[in-house]
């Protein structure tokens, strides 16, 4: 690949953290950024190269979604306004029975990855069933997926045990090993779907396998009831016991948080990915996240499956987590713009072990970019970039995305997937899981 | 004016509730709806009329935004991540005494039509100063606009004490006299910056006058301790001893109500803008919305100012009522995407005392319509038109939009208002107001 050079109006490097320069060059060369410096000599240093003209655009490392359920966007609004359990339980499950294979899997997770991208996310923290379709999604569009392969002790049609689970967990590592763009996670379902034995083997298999481990957590007060009950203390206080903490952890949601609960998470290094539309949306609570990040967590931001959301969409829920955080604590000083943006970029890089790759703008790094267009009325005038990227941008005000160096959305087109059969799929699954419905109530 | 069809994919009236026609149509006359029926029948009927089709579109009444500050979007993202006291004193106060005058209101304002129009936002409840440059900006744009003229004791660069704010508001309602797009509430601008006085001369004149009152009330626990030290009383209940909640009053914000007080709110059959994301962001609180709308109360949806929103978006802050109505009460189902969407048209519409007018489509009513392209990634599949509305659409899926059966922006174009002249002349006051930092910074 030949060099590039962009020429935004504004790069936000996220390190240096609270640095915003202005006048200034990115240069890439194939799937990595080579320089970031003054326009003027960067158009000396490489006078080659292609030209990119990002004028009125804020140029930021791409949005990393840390905990979401693609293939669910096929699920989108299908069950609304319910509580988690009877929601999962009487419609989520049955519909997911009765439909989920590798070809809704792969349709899904394709929908979901344009929707990502076009709203400015270049990598995904997923879990889910089917693991090598979300791989083949993902290459497919250039997307960055870190993939969660779920296991749980209950049989669904993809698998009939947690062995099988695990079995097949291995089999799609294996089938894309080498693979640049996507990798993968271990992914117990959660506390309340997972033996103690199989927690036992996964910190085993994580420890020989070099993986890390993606696990809903202290989602709601239920979970912690149940486990109360069960196990005679509280998930997080289990899995501690278990071992799990001592391996690299994303714990998703953790809404439920005591203080000594955020000492231990600290401690351990625990990477927690905040869903705050999903924790809103199921009436799960107020996740502590200023508290959480006062301790020194490693808090990213997710959107969760469409299916409880309903958008897979990082600027809204970036918005969402600064906002509420403020609420949540009383203190209007709380993730203020800039924490927010890195909350979004650089921890998510973080808690996927991936800050040597992405998750900021620095040489060396993969060219995971986007760029986005404040000239829009809703963004003018524009006092602070930053400000406007959090709270006053609309996803779809992203122009240009690339992901390792390759433009996979320019100019707002999709450049690696085709939407019109993205489309007519979404359609077919739509009728199709319609019927089911229909079929049901019969 | 000739007769039109438009044939959306879907037209939800809000009235009757909980409704959603498909292979409809809705036929215009002018400035009116003149029927809702089967799409055939409606094309036998009115053989000669213009036809709009709208094949993805569902067709809904044009948003409310009920409490906004219009011409704030001039200081759009100037201060954020502050208390409201520091944030008013400290930075919004001062930038306005420099600079707010006619022109700055009349640009503010149009920069903020612009956004709402674009955003399906057919009318607004606005409080603010130099009165009559918003009308001019409203009826030049034909956008639906209530006025509402602040009254503060201390001066201003607009007036110097509560007479004079009184007498401004009078003047500007007397010269907009007969427009039908445009008319004025009284704003006494909150408990603590007006007397006892002045809140007798403004009940008076709203009786007298048959004008409502718009007034932030209860929006921090400073206000209402303030209240307590200074008078003895929460301010809701002076205001109740001095009988303002006789008038019809919309109150902006009521984040914070006791028991007692959502009685008497409902009892007096007071309206509340609700406004969550500047609730949020200036840490005010979270307003008991489940409880109040349980109440009985009617309940609108506004964005506030753009300084501390930063975005006058109503299906971001519909879609964030509802959401956080759920997470506030604990209860998945509180405020489900039906009843978040009719806080957005029809509560707004109650409030304002425009029921007969606009607030949903049915025979007689005003023609402020939008239709929102539901085809995007990001809201297929499809289930339920109203779902996504609320939970997954992005306002700039809004593509056509009447007010008084005036189209004000077709395929995603306005049609009234110049967007150049909008971006040059918010340019003009961004250098303008940075430069005031500036010297005041030297």
């Amino acid at each position: 690949m030949s060099i590039q050079i962009l020429l935004p109006r504004w790069i936000i490097p996220i390190i240096p953290r609270h640095t915003v320069y202005s006048d200034y060059a990115l240069v890439m060369n194939g799937e990595r950024i080579i320089a970031l410096q003054a326009k003027d000599e960067a158009l000396a240093a490489y006078p080659q190269a292609t030209i990119t003209e990002l004028p009125e655009h804020a140029l930021l490392p791409g949005l990393v979604n840390l905990h979401a359920h693609s293939a669910m966007t096929l699920l989108r609004g299908f069950a609304d306004d319910l509580p988690l359990m009877r929601w999962l339980n009487e419609h989520i499950w049955p519909a997911e029975g009765m439909h989920v294979s590798d070809e809704f899997v792969f349709d899904g997770s394709q929908l979901a990855i344009a929707e990502m991208i076009a709203g400015g996310t270049t990598s995904c923290n997923d879990m889910y069933f089917h693991h090598s379709a979300v791989a083949r999604a993902a290459l497919d569009a250039g997307f960055r997926m870190t993939i969660g392969c779920s296991i749980l002790e209950f049989p669904t049609a993809f698998a009939s045990n947690a062995d099988d689970y695990i079995g097949k967990a291995l089999k799609s590592r294996d089938e894309f090993l080498g693979e640049t763009l996507v990798n993968f996670t271990l992914a117990p379902h959660a506390p309340y779907t997972v033996s103690d034995t199989t927690f036992g083997r996964i910190i085993t298999l994580a420890d020989q396998l070099n993986l890390s481990i993606h696990c809903h957590i202290h989602e709601t007060t239920d979970e912690i009831a149940g486990s109360l009950k069960e196990y005679g203390v509280r998930p997080l206080e289990r899995l501690a016991q278990l071992g799990l903490l001592d391996s690299p952890l994303i714990a998703a949601h953790m809404v439920h948080t005591t203080d000594t609960e955020i000492a231990l998470l600290t401690q351990k290094g625990v990477h927690i990915a905040h869903n705050p539309a999903s924790n809103l949306k199921l009436a799960s609570g107020f996740a502590r996240i200023h508290d959480q990040l006062g301790a020194g967590i490693n808090v990213g931001i997710g959107t969760d499956g469409a299916a409880s959301n309903n958008k897979l969409d990082m600027f809204a829920e970036m918005r969402l987590a600064a906002l509420l955080a403020k609420g949540q604590s009383g203190n209007p000083e709380a993730i203020p713009a800039w924490q927010a943006l890195e909350m979004a970029t650089l921890n998510g890089a973080i808690a996927l072990g991936q800050l040597g790759q992405i998750g900021s703008l620095e040489v060396g790094k993969q060219a995971d970019l986007i760029a986005v267009n404040l000239a829009a009325c809703g963004t003018q005038p524009c006092y602070d970039p930053v400000s406007h990227l959090v709270y006053a941008a609309d996803r779809n005000q992203v122009s240009d995305v690339w992901i390792a160096g390759r433009a996979v959305y320019r100019q707002q087109q999709h450049q690696t997937l085709k939407l019109g059969e993205i489309e007519s799929k979404t359609r077919y699954w739509q009728h199709k899981i319609k019927a089911g419905i229909s079929s049901k109530a019969l």
